[in-house]
């Protein structure tokens, strides 16, 4: 049996709120961490111990605070070369792979074509990926145990399986166990989207909030929810399907089987569909439909206004059922924001009810790199118990 | 200062755990508490002597198990004399009033017609209204410290005050201070919609799961979310709106300012509009609609039928994006699910995404006592820290 699941870390309450502060927004002085968690200073000091001692954090010199405010304090910080953590997203075409330090900062990047589609091929392929990575710094390969794979679709992440993928197209796959046999790391796997929210919330725009959504627009839409702190699972697996909110009856027929659904007005494909239609030319590709609206060709533009009011109207769904502090869009479809982030601003401050609206819409852009660096930050939170 | 805060009779994790599962599962063995909560028997003991010197649990007799399965047990039981709930829902012409025990069960109603609207005046009423509760029953007079009130509209929980509210039509009105004052009692205002949900989610449909949602149809259409065994109050106090969802852009305006939202398709004034203009005859009432429709009028039927798919794509809407275990669907607007029932189903069957469709609705018939009650859980929650 192969250790796909590492012991944690920190499990002790203390210790989970020390470290977890420190990682997503140190250094922070020790009163700082008091007022923050709620710790006394003595808890503070005999949490911080052990993660001193087995040099996961470090204290700062001591910084002179205003004259007359007291001694001078020494700031704890996490030390980021203490461990590296490897993140492999699966795309339509390639393995884009990265390697993370404890603070989510990016130290190595690798990508290899996605030939074959089969899991063992897949995994032989990662573990060449992980082996360039590894081979990128000395410490690397003595510091790094873990690694998190983002795949697209229903991942059953405590079995290590992808339940259901069409990106590649997998059904019931143990692609944990085969990656591990396969790379010698622990391996966590993990649907795209929740690794990307996950990285989002500790190391990016939901740093600090207890209620923050991500929403990925481009070949698929979805979104991933944090409340309380923790990301949704949904009670039977599925939660954060705003792509799946129906927002016309008159809509197209969705891959799903339900009818006007966001996805099937406002993915990539769905928008090409339409401008094909509209303008008799079955011909076109997505980059000729963009270059059609950015030249102002009324039908292409129509159909990205129209994809953005579905994806505003969407995510003001989102807001008004949830209320979370802060929503980040990306993905993709980023690329194309010009021609209908407008039309998403306008959908979403229409449809969003009274003071929910005031949940700030954020743009983030977003690398093919960054899916993999989501699926590093997986690793990092199997830190925690 | 009015004790409009009493002190939590519990705040540790142990009794915390304890008292909540005894309340709502109770009686259970002292092996079930264990297994259920993770504390040792040990643990067990500790969290459950001071509550049992307090009076608000006991131990059962001695319940022999199969033979041959060791020493008998002795269950804990919460005692539900031990301290007593007042409860009031305002409503726009009545104010309803119930008594309820520790375990939320009803001991005694009461109800007054609402006269004037000011909140010194509606809590002269409250207050007389409880005068009569408490004084069905010496031990009510005794054992009750608490008044929970239950408002439409957008209520500030923590401050005790009135937002916003339709019904009666109120702004920033500091009720739990006028109420106070009035009947002597600590006193909680909340929402009515999340009033009922915390009932529910404790005493009813959804007791045990840690994901729910209660959504209420009729003149309002809105919903209660539990998220990890949490009511969701939404970081800018919006959460649950599920009226609010858009779900047709050739839909109604809506009252907020946004078009075709779930009320303004399926609220009982709404189809009681469409009923009016489709049939040309401004002068039906609601009852008389419910009337045409059941003597099979297809304006009428249409109607219905609309608002029943709207309420269930908002449901599924709900669903797609929590995956909650279980949604019960509640209101006045249940006296018409012959009419509209089974459009709901049908558009939630279609519009729920895969595996979050195994989510079921369960329906809960609601009497406007009812809301009192949940007025009076908000109270019982009030035990804990």
């Amino acid at each position: 049996m192969l250790p796909s699941h590492p012991e944690p870390l920190v499990t002790a309450p203390a210790e989970t709120a020390l470290l977890s502060l420190l990682l997503t927004e140190g250094p922070l002085s020790r009163v700082d961490l008091a007022r923050r968690t709620g710790l006394s200073a003595t808890a503070i000091t005999k949490a911080a111990r052990p993660l001193i001692e087995d040099g996961y954090l470090h204290e700062l010199p001591p910084q002179r605070t205003a004259p007359g405010a007291g001694r001078p304090v020494n700031p704890l910080a996490v030390t980021p070369d203490r461990q590296f953590f490897a993140g492999v997203k699966i795309s339509d075409d390639t393995v884009y792979g990265v390697l993370c330090d404890l603070r989510a900062t990016t130290r190595a990047t690798a990508r290899r074509p996605l030939a074959a589609r089969d899991p063992e091929a897949v995994s032989a392929l990662m573990a060449d990926l992980v082996e360039e990575l590894l081979d990128a710094d000395p410490l690397h390969r003595a510091r790094t145990r873990h690694l998190g794979i983002a795949v697209s679709g229903d991942v059953d992440r405590a079995a290590g399986r992808v339940r259901y993928s069409t990106r590649p197209d997998w059904q019931d796959v143990p692609l944990a166990e085969a990656a591990a046999r396969a790379t010698g790391l622990a391996v966590t796997v993990e649907n795209d989207v929740k690794a990307l929210t996950a990285a989002e919330h500790w190391f990016g725009e939901g740093t600090g909030t207890e209620d923050f959504a991500l929403v990925c627009i481009g070949a698929g839409i979805g979104a991933g929810l944090v409340v309380n702190g923790r990301l949704l699972p949904g009670a039977y697996g599925v939660a954060g399907e705003v792509g799946h909110i129906s927002v016309d009856p008159a809509g197209p027929r969705c891959a799903c089987g339900s009818t006007g659904c966001v996805e099937s007005i406002a993915s990539t494909s769905a928008i090409l569909d339409t401008v094909r239609r509209t303008t008799g030319r079955p011909d076109l590709d997505f980059p000729a439909v963009v270059e059609l609206a950015r030249s102002g060709d009324p039908a292409a533009r129509d159909a990205f206004a129209r994809a953005g009011r579905a994806i505003g109207t969407g995510i003001a769904a989102l807001v008004n059922l949830f209320g979370p502090e802060r929503v980040a869009v990306t993905g993709e479809g980023l690329d194309t924001y010009d021609l209908f982030g407008a039309h998403i601003q306008v959908a979403y401050t229409a449809d969003a009810f009274r003071s929910a609206g005031r949940c700030r819409l954020t743009l983030r852009p977003l690398a093919w790199d960054d899916w993999a660096r989501g699926a590093a930050v997986v690793g990092i939170q199997t830190l925690f118990g």
